[in-house]
C-alpha cells in the first residue's frame, strides 16, 4: 500500500480523507513492525504518530519527541509534518475543515470509541465512514503464551477476577469486557512471546458478574481462546457491557448498542504494586544493575571502533546473563554525539555512529525480568567531554535529584509535580521536550499507566504508594548533543502518611567526568555521594576484581 | 436569632434542616459583621464557613486556617465543629443523609445556582426547600459611591463594556448579568464605601447585546440605579441572559427560566492588570514600603507596653499618610507569640497580648490606595527569638524564594506551582495548613480571582502576563509561635515569550535576626542580599535620617 493508491481510492470513492492511527485493534499498546501502516506508508519509525490522506496531500502529526528524529526519516516532498506541539491534530482540523464538510475513512478496529466521539465532536459537520471490510491489523504469526509463574506473584489469577467482578457489581453491570492486552495479561498472569520487547499477551477478556469469563485471541496455543470474530456473539448475549471507551475499538459498538464506558479498573490494580512485587523489582534491578555496571567497565576498556549497534548488542549480551532475564524491554536507544541529541533514536546501518574521543554516549535501555521490567539512561563521556556537555549534564542531575528527592501530599498529580524537575533547566533557559516520567509495569509494558509525570497530563491518575515511575529529565542541542538522567523509583509513604515520596530503584553509577559539583548544592552533592556508596554496596559481590575497582573509583565521593 | 429560635421553627415547620451560607445576595463576596449570620447564630469570626442547624443540633464547617482559631471561639457544647480538611461539607452530608431523605431549609438569594444543583446532585433524595421571605441580607445603610477616576485607568468604562459585549455576542445572547460586586466596580470605574476593607459597589450590572445596561443598585447615591426588586420585570425582557451560576443567586432562576451558566468573563479581563495599571500598582506598594518600613523602625524603638491592637493602629496611621490612601485593604492580623500561631487572627480587647521581648510578631496587613492594593506579611522578632523561631523563619524564608524564583511555562496553573513552595518544609515533616498564593485586585478586593496557587485549587485559572499573586508560605506551632512571610508578586514574561516568572511588588525589609544564613544556599542568600539591596534603594529618599539608618543596617547584606 502506498500513499499515491490510497489517494487514488480516494478519489473513485469519492471521500476526502483517510485516518490512519498508529495501532491496531489493542488500541494505543505496542504493535509489531509489520503491523505498522504509518511506517509503512511514510517510513517515520516513532511511537507516537497520526497520518492524514487527502485526495492530494499527506500530513503527518509527530509530537515533540520526535521533531530532530522526523526530517531525517520523512519524504518531505510527499508529506508534510505538522508538530503536535505547536498545533495539536484536533485544532489543525478544525482549522483546516471546520467550515467545509468532509468525509474521512477510517479503521474502525484501530479507534476507540472515544476518539471517534471526541472527532465527531470537534468536527460537527464531518461524515466519519468506516472501511467496509476493516482489519484488525494484528500480525498471522503464531504466538506462544507464557505462564507469568506464581512464584513471581501475589495474585492468583482467580484473586484478580473477583476484583473485576466487584467492579461489575459496583456498577451494576452484567458483564465487563476488557481491551487491553496489558490489562487481560495481568488479569489471567499471562504474557506471551507476541511482541520482541513487551511480553504481554494480546487477547481480551470478557468477565461476567458470575466470576466466569471468556478469552479472545487469535493464533496463540491456548485451547480456551475464543476469535475475534465470536466477540459479536458473546457481546449480544448481556444487556449491559462495561468497557473503557479509551481502548475499545469503534467496530464493537456495531456489534451491541449495550456497550457503557467505565474505566477499566485494572489499571490502577496493576500500577500499586504489591510488597511481594516491589521485592521481586528490587531484585530485578540489582541484577540489571550489574549487567549495565559490566557493561560499562567494558565500554571505558572497548570502545574504540565500536559502532552504536555493537555496544548495544553488547550491552544485551550482559543482561542475558542474568537470572530470569526475558528480553530488552524496549530497543537500546544509544546515540553517539550528535546522535544523542534525538530524544528518541534508534541506530541502523544507515545513521550509526562509532565511538570516538570528545562526546557522549546517551544509552537509555533496560530488561524484561519474569521478576521485573527494567527502564534506566545514563549519559556515558568517551574521552574528555567539552565544558558544555559537563555543564549540561550537571543541570540535568539537578533537575533530576529536586524531583527525586521531592515530597508531596497523597493525591498528588503528576502534574503538579513537572516543575519541580524543569526549574534548574528552566532558571537557564533550557527545557526538555518530553515528560519527566511514566509508570512502568511488572514483567510488561516498560511504560505503563494510569499515571505520569508531564505538565501536559492533567487528567492523569493521582500517583499512590507501591507505583513507580521514571524520572527522566534530559537537554538535547540538537547535531551536537545530548544528555538524559533516567532511573526508576517506586513511591512510598514517608514516616508521615499524609505524604508520599519516592524510593530509588535502579543501580547504576552516573558518569562523573560529567559532573561540575560547583555547580551542586552541598544537599545535592550528598545526595550523589550516599546514591553512589549505595550503588557499590550493593553490586559489589558480583562483579570481577577489575569491575570493582572501576565501581569504586566511579562511586567514590565527588 | 438564636439556634434554639430556628430549631423550634424547624420543628413548627416540620422541616430537618437549615442550612446558612456564609454571605449576602453577593455570594462568594466580603460582607459586613451585620450581615454575617453565621457570626450572629455562633461567634465565628472567620470568613468562610457553612452551619447547617438541624431540629437538635448544629454543626459548623470550618476549613483548615481556622482550625486552631475557631476552637477559642464557639460554644462547643452547642454547635458541633467539623473540619473541611478532615471530612468536606458535601461528603459530611452524603455520610448523614444519604439514605434518609431529608427536607433543608435555605435561603435563595445567599446560595449560588451552581452550589444549591450541586447540592440537589450528592443528596438526591432531599427536598431543598426555599425561605418563604428571603432577604438578600444587605445592609440598609447609606453608600456613598466613588469614582475610580480616570487618572487611576487606562480603560474606560466604555471600553470595559465593549468586551462583555463581544462575550454576549460570542455566545449568542441577548444580554448578559454580572452579578460579582466586584465585576460590576471594575465595569463601571466605580467604588463604593459600603465595606471598611474592600471598596467595591454592590451592584449587579445587565449589559445588553446592544451595549446599554442597566445597573441594579439600593440605597447608593446613585440616580440611575434600579431596586432589586426590578430585576424580575428586566430579566424577563430576554430570550437568553447568560450570568455566571456560581456567582448568581439561586432565586433568579425563580424570575426568568431563560439563564445560561457562562463564566463571567470580567473575572480575567479584570485579573490581567494593564502596564499602566502595573505601573500604577508599583507606585501603591513604594508608598506602602515606606509607611511599613516607618511603622518598623517605630516598632524597633516602642514595642515596650504596646499591645497588638497598638501596633495595629500605629501601622493604620503610617499608612494614612501616604498620598491617595483610602482605607486598610483587611483587619490587620497582628499576633504576638502565641496568637501569631493562629493564621488569621484579629485581636480584639480580650485576646490582645503586649509585646515583650522573646517571641516573634506576625503582622499581615495592606492598604487600599486608588493607584493600587497591598497586602504584606512580616514576621518580626521582639526581642531575642528562640533558635526554633530562627529556624522555622528560615525555612518558610526558602519557601517563599523557592516559588519567588520559579519559572513556569504559559498557561500554568498555581496548582502545578504549589509544590514548589512546599519543598523546603515537606523535607523537615512540616506544612502550612492553607493556599500558597491568591490574586489581588486594582483598589479592589485583597482577595481576588480567577487564579490561585494551591494544590486544592485544580480548576483555577492558568497564571497570566499581567496577573497579581501573594507568595506566603508559613509554619504555626499551636500555643507556641507562628511565621508567615509574604510578598505580592506580578506575573511576567520571561525573556523566552513562552515562560513566565514573578516580579516583586513589596518593598519592605524581612527580619534577619530570624535569618539563619547557614541553612541557606549561596543562591537563597543571593536573592535576599539583593531583594534588601533593591528595598533600601527604593525607600531610601522617603526616610528621615534615623529611619534611613536603621532601614541600612536591616537591609546590610547577611
Amino acid at each position: 500500500m502506498t500513499i499515491k493508491e490510497i489517494q487514488k481510492n480516494l478519489k473513485k470513492d469519492k471521500i476526502n480523507a483517510r485516518l490512519f492511527t498508529l495501532g491496531n485493534m489493542f488500541i494505543g499498546e505496542d504493535i509489531l513492525p509489520s503491523e505498522n501502516q504509518i511506517l509503512e506508508l511514510t517510513g517515520f519509525t516513532g511511537s507516537s504518530a497520526i497520518l492524514l490522506v487527502t485526495q492530494t496531500k499527506a500530513y503527518l502529526f509527530v509530537d515533540g519527541r520526535y521533531e530532530i528524529q522526523d526530517k531525517k526519516q520523512i519524504n518531505l516532498r510527499q508529506i508534510e509534518i505538522v508538530k503536535t506541539t505547536e498545533l495539536s491534530f484536533e485544532k489543525w482540523l478544525v482549522k483546516n475543515f471546520a467550515k467545509n464538510p468532509i468525509s474521512i475513512n477510517y479503521n474502525p478496529w484501530v479507534i476507540s470509541i472515544n476518539t471517534l466521539n471526541g472527532l465527531q465532536k470537534i468536527l460537527k459537520s464531518a461524515k466519519f465512514i468506516p472501511l467496509k471490510s476493516p482489519e484488525t491489523l494484528l500480525s498471522a504469526d503464531k504466538v506462544k503464551t507464557i505462564t507469568h509463574q506464581k512464584k513471581f506473584n501475589s495474585l492468583t489469577s482467580k484473586d484478580k477476577i473477583s476484583y473485576v467482578v466487584k467492579h461489575i457489581k459496583n456498577h451494576n453491570l452484567d458483564a465487563y469486557l476488557i481491551t487491553s492486552a496489558s490489562n487481560s495479561s495481568w488479569l489471567l498472569n499471562l504474557r506471551s512471546n507476541a511482541l520482541p520487547y513487551t511480553p504481554i499477551l494480546r487477547a481480551y477478556v470478557l468477565v461476567e458478574k458470575t466470576g466466569a469469563y471468556k478469552i479472545f485471541a487469535e493464533n496463540t496455543d491456548l485451547n480456551n481462546a475464543l476469535p475475534f470474530a465470536e466477540l459479536k456473539n458473546y457481546l449480544g448475549k448481556y444487556q449491559t457491557i462495561g468497557a473503557d471507551f479509551t481502548t475499545t475499538p469503534e467496530i464493537l459498538q456495531s456489534y451491541t448498542s449495550n456497550l457503557l464506558h467505565f474505566n477499566d479498573c485494572i489499571d490502577e490494580l496493576k500500577a500499586v504494586k504489591t510488597p511481594t512485587e516491589i521485592k521481586s523489582i528490587i531484585n530485578a534491578h540489582l541484577k540489571d544493575g550489574v549487567a549495565l555496571t559490566k557493561f560499562m567497565f567494558w565500554l571505558s576498556k572497548n570502545y574504540k571502533h565500536k559502532t552504536e549497534i555493537d555496544v548495544a548488542e553488547k550491552l544485551h549480551s550482559f543482561r542475558q546473563k542474568e537470572l530470569n532475564f526475558h528480553s530488552e524491554s524496549f530497543a537500546t536507544i544509544a546515540g553517539y554525539g550528535p546522535n544523542s541529541a534525538i530524544v528518541h533514536y534508534c541506530a541502523d546501518e544507515k545513521t550509526k555512529r562509532t565511538l570516538k574521543k570528545g562526546s557522549v554516549l546517551l544509552l537509555d535501555s533496560g530488561g524484561q525480568y519474569f521478576d521485573g521490567t527494567t527502564d534506566v539512561t545514563r549519559t556515558i563521556s568517551i574521552g574528555e567531554p567539552s565544558a558544555d556537555m559537563i555543564e549540561k549534564n550537571t543541570i540535568v542531575l539537578k533537575s533530576h535529584i529536586a524531583l527525586a528527592t521531592a515530597i508531596f501530599p497523597k493525591d498528588t498529580k503528576g502534574c503538579e509535580l513537572d516543575l519541580i524537575a524543569r526549574q534548574p533547566l528552566f532558571k537557564l533557559g533550557l527545557n526538555y521536550n518530553h515528560g519527566t516520567g511514566h509508570g512502568v509495569g511488572y514483567f510488561s509494558n516498560v511504560h505503563e499507566g494510569p499515571h505520569r509525570i508531564s505538565i501536559n497530563a492533567k487528567n492523569s491518575a493521582p500517583l499512590k504508594a507501591g507505583m513507580i515511575t521514571s524520572i527522566e529529565p534530559g537537554y538535547y542541542k540538537e547535531n551536537a548533543f545530548g544528555i538524559r538522567i533516567e532511573n526508576l523509583y517506586y513511591v512510598k509513604q514517608t514516616k508521615n502518611p499524609k505524604y508520599l515520596e519516592f524510593e530509588v530503584l535502579t543501580l547504576a553509577p552516573l558518569d562523573k567526568k560529567l559532573i561540575n559539583k560547583y555547580l551542586l548544592s552541598d544537599d545535592e552533592i550528598k545526595w550523589i555521594d550516599s546514591y553512589h556508596s549505595m550503588v557499590f554496596a550493593k553490586l559489589k559481590k558480583y562483579l570481577s576484581k577489575q569491575e570493582l575497582e572501576w565501581l569504586k573509583a566511579s562511586c567514590s565521593p565527588l
